[in-house]
């Protein structure tokens, strides 16, 4: 009997909806599994929290987070109630970092029954593999002068360590894949950072003589992904650039509402922690229209990192065939509420069983 | 009789093939003006100028360059021959920012008979604007550190001037269009730089309470860009924001090849420049079949710019029937040349005259 300890943060807005939902499922997998148990621990962090206590978490916040197999995250983040820096690195970005969960993963690929917006979409399988603590977001910076002449800078700060770890790890991926890593650089433009993050790109490509490679600037990039996907395999980047591809990729799956991504600590020292990409969408809240599938695909990303890949790809065969007879929300076209799609996975992993 | 100096600057790879396609129909609209007449003087700045002499323009370049009324360049950069980031900051980012080109132009629309990659592409119309001399392509930043510790930083900066002069111009530019401005942001990630952009938007914004906005993060912006295209109108940018989204701009127009861009000066000092939105394109250079829609529109571009709408309009209007009657180069799903492409459009205009 394994039973793992999971803190549960829904967050804001739609999170609120969405992990409620995935862990309905989540119950539902270790039902059927018989083994497996979660224990889920729910914490109110958010930016209500925020307007009540002046802080995103409690000051022991991640003494509390520390001993839990992982976390489990919804949204973070409503401009109307707190500005989005200082919510973002009170909660979501403050774990991703206190927490060396280094590396963010994102998967992309075609969804049966969730219509692309793209004519022909070819049956693309992405991974984009963002390095998750360090590069252009950085807490380093800062203004000078008032009137006329303030200014404000900003530090990227790209680290040998910290690109090597994610090439490697990209890579590494691509090995059990279809053995191609895409880097995403954009050393025309930028002129230390970029041209290093290159350099380091051609050490680590050396030491996997197996593994194709290619290195392109973000812009082109970005304009080849949406027309091209079924061309990339791994695709590794920068902390903001993985954030703007791996946007687009669930923009060419359908919808943000269903990408869901992994941020991996890999010394083992803390818990990962698993979010969809979707934000807190604060126009839909309430409604029970939230479309539940970035949060549960999340899940099965939780269950593959618990070495659960059988329960995690059963999951995602269930939550295909669901989308697939057009049970959706109306993001997706459908017409069905978030409890709809929620407990038709359920009941059909049921079934499975 | 007016005469303009234009400086041709045709550079890498294809540039050589586009730039005299579009001074051919640049010519042609001079024949059909008869008040109009381009003075053409050719500069073989490029990678391979490089091998030569080892700088990418000679030592006077600039004060050669600085009496054209514009410059006309096709594209620059050949990671074969040279590193982007010396033969960009050589040459085009050079004039850019030399020549005070603080505002980089870059319009996006449907274009009828071309099919975009979307299966039901909305009618959109989006002009981006980008920043142009700041922001995060700046030479500010080094390397600290060799072997395991070593460390590259960059510095992005924002000027209050910089910002608030690219947020007027589009601004201004929508007050001319459909009255909204979208500002691309990325405030919860990246702490100094974005929240600064943020702040100087809603000041600015205020000046022009006829214009409606919204400030969207990159992220999310470049999904939306992609999947919603005519929900927006002038979008506002920085450096990088705005190069990826000038790409995307191409991507949903059906290509890259087709996507035009001016860089202005403001300051009435020195040319702006004129370019497409590609680059070299190593892989297609000598076939003949590079698209010369980019150039050439940017050469509509170019008309506007020195008050000759009524040409511009025109020239577009052909380039548009010719588009419309399945004349197109490989890259738009055609069979036919550059010189095909060119000389369809050359005749045309002779016969709208
Ligand atoms: C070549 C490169 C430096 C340039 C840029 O990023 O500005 C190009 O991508 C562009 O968009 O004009
Ligand atoms: C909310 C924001 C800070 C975050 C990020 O940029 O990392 C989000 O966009 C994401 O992709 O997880």
């Amino acid at each position: 009997m394994k039973t793992l300890k999971i803190a549960a943060i829904p967050g804001d807005g739609i999170g609120k909806e969405v992990v409620p939902a995935a862990i309905d499922v989540l119950n539902t997998v270790s039902d059927i599994h018989g083994g497996l148990t979660f224990d889920f621990t729910s914490f109110p962090w958010s930016c209500e929290y925020y307007l009540e206590h002046n802080k995103m978490m409690p000051d022991d916040g991640m003494e509390r987070l520390q001993d839990f197999d992982s976390i489990f995250l919804g949204a973070v983040g409503d401009s109307n109630l707190v500005p989005d820096h200082i919510s973002l690195w009170g909660l979501l970005i403050k774990i991703r970092r206190e927490f060396d969960q280094v590396i963010n993963i994102r998967p992309a690929k075609v969804m049966s029954g969730v219509r692309s917006p793209f004519i022909n979409p070819k049956d693309f399988d992405i991974v984009v593999v963002r390095e998750n603590s360090e590069g252009e977001y950085s807490a380093i910076g800062g203004n000078i002068y008032n009137g006329e002449d303030e200014l404000a800078i900003q530090n990227a700060v790209f680290s040998r360590k910290g690109t090597e770890r994610v090439m490697r790890y990209a890579f590494e991926l691509a090995a059990k894949r279809k053995k191609h890593v895409t880097s995403a650089t954009k050393s025309n433009g930028i002129t230390y950072s970029m041209p290093f993050w290159d350099k380091i790109f051609k050490e680590i490509a050396k030491e996997y003589p197996e593994i194709s490679t290619d290195s392109q600037h973000i812009d082109a990039l970005s304009a080849f992904f949406v027309t091209r996907p079924e061309r990339f395999d791994v695709i590794v980047a920068s902390n903001l650039f993985g954030d703007i591809l791996s946007d687009l990729g669930a923009a060419i799956m359908g919808n943000i509402g269903i990408a869901p991504s992994a941020n991996i600590n890999v010394n083992g020292k803390y818990p990962s922690m698993f979010e969809p990409v979707h934000g807190s969408a604060p126009d839909i809240v309430g409604k029970g229209i939230a479309n539940p599938i970035g949060q549960i695909w999340t899940a099965k990303m939780m269950l593959d990192h618990f070495g659960e890949e059988d329960l995690g790809n059963t999951l995602l065969t269930v939550i295909e065939s669901v989308t697939n007879d057009g049970i959706l929300t109306p993001d997706l076209g459908g017409k069905h509420s978030t409890k709809e799609v929620t407990n038709e996975i359920i009941k059909r992993l049921i079934a499975v069983d």
